[in-house]
């Protein structure tokens, strides 16, 4: 039975999730003969690549936030539900949520990711991370109130506490947040600021390997790192968190590395957590043993081995590409496995075969701020001005909607011609309190 | 000693509130010779009259705050601080903070007013106000839930409580909400959902006077009336809430008018106050008898009696008019008041006279939906869409900030094209939790 109640002899798809996998599938199947039941916890599509940008109060959440029903609402055969999804029964084919279960033909997986403290689960809330809006704004009002708070901290120590930022993971995410974290503090609020001079916050980008960006070619890292460094950003490569806690952090060398600096103290109120992810729960939903990460394996047709209707993709999931390794947990890799999704539902469906899926590797990016980024097309790697406008370009050209893509393009020529950041607003909380 | 520890001779007028009042008095006091310290327990400034735009998922918190300091922060003789007051030690004239004193010369109290619930504080909870933008995005989530609930909802009573929304005033505020949720409901939602129709949401508006828009004349309190019932509003006069709970409200006629329908019960989930305001605690600061309202009683010098260098202005004060009634609490009267206290404070170091405060009503207006509004200027009255465009014309241009504008402007002109809501987002709490 349908949401309605009335019998239908389509297929009937349900997907979990409308992110970039999830959405993907759906805007496919759109039009199709089959049923889709697209469930997400959330009312809107997030354009994660550019959540950093909320959280350093460069833009506001409705710029890079899609209301599904916004996007698929209006397609006939598609039906969008706002609720947790507690549980998959495999048996029946049946997805519990609370007070209801939705039967599937086939059942896609897109549930994305969460952050991993690698054990340390009490550090989250020291040191919060970057996934949901939220999230960001939640940063966005740690960050405003450090520097609203010094101005008016007489103790020195404290004074030096808030006045000191560490950003966890040398990974775009990371990188993004240092970069961003730097122009607001030695740009945006310069000048705003009595006892305070702004441009003497100290930023730290910390990464336990040996060079950022580690995804990316040496010669690409080194330029990030060289970027950051001219921002103001003091980066240490080589050195985990080895404690978090309210006064700061301890950073030690991983092994093999002990003649680095040992032990380092850096005393900070704002951690921000770029460091690990960790896939959502998807796997013990259908009872398959994930990977480390907590991602479930799937076959080279994206379904999961001993579930041939049930499909994994996106973050959630642990596919291999052509050279055997796993796919990296980026949005490009769950639009294509989305695509694919849909296809083979289709293909199954008027009862024909389907290839393999095969990632189209059409390259990554990386911003660290103002004029300065890296791209990685394999045969071709830009850096600097040119690289920093090709990001921009694509990731106003990937937004949805119109009228976030002239949002946020009003909001980027702005801030570039003025320096300013649009979204300066500490909200969620009352001045004085932490976290 | 300033906040940076230098002697000063120069006379220091401290500012507490950074809404329409405190900022125009700062603003006027800027590269005068005095030294300013404007003190906000948040960091921005609201435009509050665009606030319910925000509750009803058609602007963002950003387009309608302006960073205080981007307003303020280079002025050379204006220091902000971002903190709550605790109190005012009149006697060694400073103001108390946490951790802190600032001695002023001359204090101008400008904190504004939040909501008064006529001794029913625990109705707060279930009917949240509309004064900050936190209210306004608890709001917005309530209101979008609402419908995402409904359209899972399979128990008849509890679908028709969900669909059910009750707003509480019928001041410029009450009509101006009513209006822009059934907006909502009716064009911007309607097509987005399979089981419900929005269209067929049950929007109140219930006003415990004889009719809306008390403080504007009959004929437009009339025209307001019939635009939100041709917009599907069910407008309830002489009815004040005797009851609020989870399931409900309970309307009962007041005093006098037993006649009309008495002890009715509204079912519903979602109701939003604009019933009654009373002013901040400053009255207990400064140990003035307040009204029934919570207002500091002023001079027409806008001084507080017995304290000739506290001046209160705005809604937390209580100034009469020319002809002996209370001022409004709405942005002009704030606005002029707060210029005038920069003016006194000038005369004052400069050893002049000053007149008493005088009001100039340059008129009022409230908008009830497209192409809808009403404005009073005493001589003239005009209502319908050249009200309308006149109200979006005033407003834009009293926004601070030309990127506000813009952004405003352009998303009143998308969502006019469209007829779509361009921050239809639920953020702050996840699905399925309620309140």
């Amino acid at each position: 039975m349908s949401l309605d109640g009335k019998q239908s002899d389509r297929p009937r798809v349900v997907i979990v999730g409308a992110g970039f996998g999830g959405l993907e599938a759906a805007k496919r199947l759109a039009g199709t003969p089959v049923d889709v039941t697209l469930i997400d916890r959330r009312n809107y599509h997030l354009f994660q690549p550019l959540l950093y940008q909320v959280a350093a109060a460069g833009l506001s959440p409705a710029d890079i936030a899609q209301p599904i029903r916004g996007i698929l609402g209006r397609k006939k055969n598609i039906t969008v539900l706002m609720s947790r999804v507690l549980g998959v029964d495999a048996a029946r084919r049946e997805v519990r949520m609370e007070g209801r279960r939705v039967p599937y033909d086939y059942l896609i997986l897109a549930t994305g990711a969460r952050h991993a403290y690698f054990g340390h689960d009490a550090w989250e809330h020291r040191a919060p991370g970057l996934k949901k809006i939220d999230d960001a704004t939640e940063i966005r009002r740690r960050i405003l109130t450090a520097f609203e708070m010094a101005e008016m901290e007489s103790d020195p120590a404290e004074h030096q506490r808030l006045m000191t930022f560490v950003v966890v993971g040398g990974g775009p995410t990371g990188v993004e947040m240092a970069g961003a974290i730097a122009e607001l503090a030695k740009r945006a609020l310069a000048r705003d600021f009595r006892t305070i001079d702004p441009r003497q916050a100290r930023i730290l980008l910390v990464e336990a390997g040996p060079r950022l960006l580690s995804s990316f070619p040496e010669k690409l890292s080194d330029f990030a790192r060289k970027a950051l460094e001219r921002l103001g950003v003091e980066v240490r490569l080589n050195q985990a968190l080895t404690a978090c806690d309210a006064q700061g952090v301890t950073l030690s060398a991983p092994e093999g590395h002990e003649e680095e600096a040992d032990g380092a103290r850096i005393f900070t109120r704002t951690i921000i957590w770029a460091a690990g992810v960790q896939a959502s729960a998807a796997a013990r939903w259908i009872g398959a043993k994930p990977d480390r990460a907590g991602r479930i394996a799937v076959s080279p047709d994206l379904s999961v081995p001993g579930h041939e209707s049930i499909f994994a993709i996106g973050d959630t999931a642990l596919a291999l590409g052509p050279d055997g390794k796993p796919l990296p947990g980026i949005a490009p890799v769950a639009k294509q496995q989305g695509a694919y999704c849909a296809r083979l539902i289709r293909d199954r469906v008027a009862g024909r075969a389907t290839a393999p899926f095969r990632y189209r590797n059409f390259g990554t990016m990386a911003t660290i701020g103002r004029k300065a980024a890296v791209a990685d097309f394999g045969w071709l790697r830009i850096k600097g001005t040119l690289a920093w406008l090709l990001w921009g370009t694509v990731h106003v050209g990937f937004l949805l909607g119109f009228r976030n893509r002239l949002s946020v393009l009003l909001s980027w020529i702005w801030a570039y011609i003025t320096f300013q950041s649009g979204a300066r607003l500490i909200t969620g909380a009352t001045s004085g309190s932490d976290g």
